[in-house]
């Protein structure tokens, strides 16, 4: 890595190069929330079984959406640098749309550090769970578009993104 | 769901519409492999953090890299359906390119039934992990491409994308 | 389902059908317990059993009673709409009585939620380990009465069981 | 414990008073399947919020069957003297009976020991979601009857119970 | 154990006998932190192929290094009866020293108590990462003189060895 | 780290240095075992504490074994680069001598690597959780002479220290 500025932020989970879990200890417990989205590409024979699958007893995606909603307080097992947060709430939806299936997940805490990392498992840990149960109809399905869509609470203030920014990405791997 | 085709293909992890863990009990236990990749899309000031941090003794894609290969053994945990696999080795290949990070996980294991969700479980975990490290950097980093580029071993026979078609996606949220 | 009740109670753990983890990010953290009890009826080869394997290096009521006190710390992996709640103080009392033997578990937090479900896996957990020791006698054990006994703390008050009745329940399968 | 028999069985997780995890490694990896049941009495107010949150994205009993069959893959974190064992397949059935809600597991897998702890599990842990998802509408829910229903498979043969043994216990805590 | 002092100490983790996790629900959550110190004898050849091994892209004391936070994390999985505590900080310093490979991490929370099995667990888990990568060079490198640094906060009160007192231990097993 | 030789060995667990799970899954499966060390210098308070700690329902020394052989079970989630193994047997020694605890773990799987790394984190673990329950007693306990004894199995051949070089390593830090 030649590109080096010297002038650059530093990352706030290195200090002189070594990697650590900063030290929020005197950060005060704040109300703090996270939205966090991807969409999954279906080929036509995912989306044809997806369908097919569907029913009152069992939809991939109400399994999804259970994995996600777990799978957000696995978050610091996951992240090597992340601190234990405990979520105090979240909610998932799930929707399949004419691009895609559109994952969407908010996770709150009462906690000295923001839950973006939580909100961002939850819908991965929610599309790997979708990917799971259709991939026997295709090897083709892609996760994409995943980012924070916006956030509340903490000191570095609200974000949001465009809402008309949210559809799925157009490109795929090429 | 509206749109349901009778004869479509039945998922394997539901019978009669309720999920289930597919029983592989009887399925012989073979070499198979799996390799998968992400792409993280970087804004302009997460790549200059991201170059600003690297050093020897703990650049943010070394971190990840360790992450992901510690996070396939996870996968199980994550993937409410997903039988255990015992990962028999795993390699990771973290680049920093022009258009993004490419983040490449490759599992192996000796078992019943394929590591697809252990290599892309292994991605999504190392993308998480880059997220957690620039996040204070950037808001609009994506995770994007997650997908499955070639798997060999078990019946289902051998699969590979093109490899001229492993570049990162262009388009964006919008 | 037919038998739908258009004014019983919603669940809480649903919004418009959909589940969610509750959010509790505005209650207030404060001193909660709750004490859970569990029987474990026991076929005469697994009391023998147990009996011939009472000494006091390895007693296993007393293998039990440490894996209870630590599953309470596991109930929010296991609990998949539950919230991950600090475990501050833990108890269990395992008794060989005539009946059986008896189970319980008192689990306290200062957390804005209860701790009904700590005391209830707890005493689940140590309930599986006895039971686990004891198989090879007897194919035959049951867990039985598996209940709350009392809680204090939150909004919801105070409850508790009459005194008398926390007797081992008499009916076994039929 | 003063009852103590000379000549009464050895425990096998215990030698010589010590605990142990016993030594199966010379054991072959045959089939073994194992089904456990629980049942869950429900007090009026628990049985009308069920029925109430009856719905196809999200029943409480959907939420269990996911959380059981997830949980049969934390046996061994639990049952700290039992063999990590890969769960090769796994089925569960919860239903609304007259008596209460009956839950079963069947789980498989191919190892030098049995899977009864694993269906145990999977039905108590299936058994504490519904009494998490429940709970707000009445605290008196019990769980009771957990026990093995069969196990094929291993050298020390088949076993099942009588079909016609396998109803609600009647008796309650009294 | 026959040395029984009646006038000694009770073991606050035990109620006449009895294991328990202590109630500190009452306490209040205060800054707290722990240093602890673990070293690694490293034979020649041991030595000779981490020195071997290392490069700016994957030095094994690195990995360890991130081990060792990741690990500071699991601590209440492993201490059973330790309360899960949030960890809000953590550093670790790991040197290769003329004796051997030293390993100290400090750890920080805010909780009703101490951190110090936490430091604690960081420098173990760090010290095994070591040998696992290092293992094929040698079989007979130890870990020794892992202790306890310092701590800070908590009504117990601050401690601290003496500095000049950190170096290796010099005995080996013999 | 300026002393590189060219011609040291390789660290298995990197390539171009680069970490790796080792691939192992062309290796086949057969019985191993290792027998691991540690011993625990106890200060005379902590000694103290301990003999009056000593009754037949909850020793320290009871409740470290019984952590020891389940932490066994957790040697892939600590060690970063470790595969996964089944644990098909564990037996742990902890004994009072006049010159501290003794720690011994012996594992034994049927697997394509050896449980060298099981053994050390079961000692590990057991000594960390005596550690915890004398803590209140003496802050200046140390955990010393962590080792493997024995390994059997597999093709790096068998292994053992010398029967009397296992006692305490006299030396303390210093």
């Amino acid at each position: 890595m030649s590109e080096l500025h010297d002038d650059a932020p530093q990352l706030t989970h290195f200090r002189e190069g070594v990697p650590r879990m900063v030290d929020v200890t005197d950060k005060r417990a704040t109300r703090r929330s996270a939205t966090a989205q991807a969409w999954i590409r279906l080929p036509a024979e995912a989306r044809t079984a997806l369908l097919a699958g569907g029913n009152p007893k069992g939809d991939p995606l109400d399994v999804a959406r259970l994995a996600g909603l777990a799978g957000s307080k696995r978050t610091a097992d996951l992240v090597l640098l992340c601190h234990p947060i405990p979520v105090t709430g979240a909610e998932m939806e799930i929707t399949l749309e004419e691009a895609g299936i559109r994952v969407r997940a908010t996770v709150h805490t009462n906690a000295p550090t923001g839950v973006e990392m939580e909100a961002l498992t939850a819908v991965m840990v929610a599309a790997l769970n979708v990917y799971d149960m259709l991939k026997a109809a295709s090897k083709a399905i892609e996760i994409t578009g995943v980012r924070l869509l916006s956030k509340t609470g903490g000191k570095s203030g609200d974000y949001a993104v465009a809402p008309d920014s949210t559809g799925m990405p157009e490109g795929t791997g090429a």
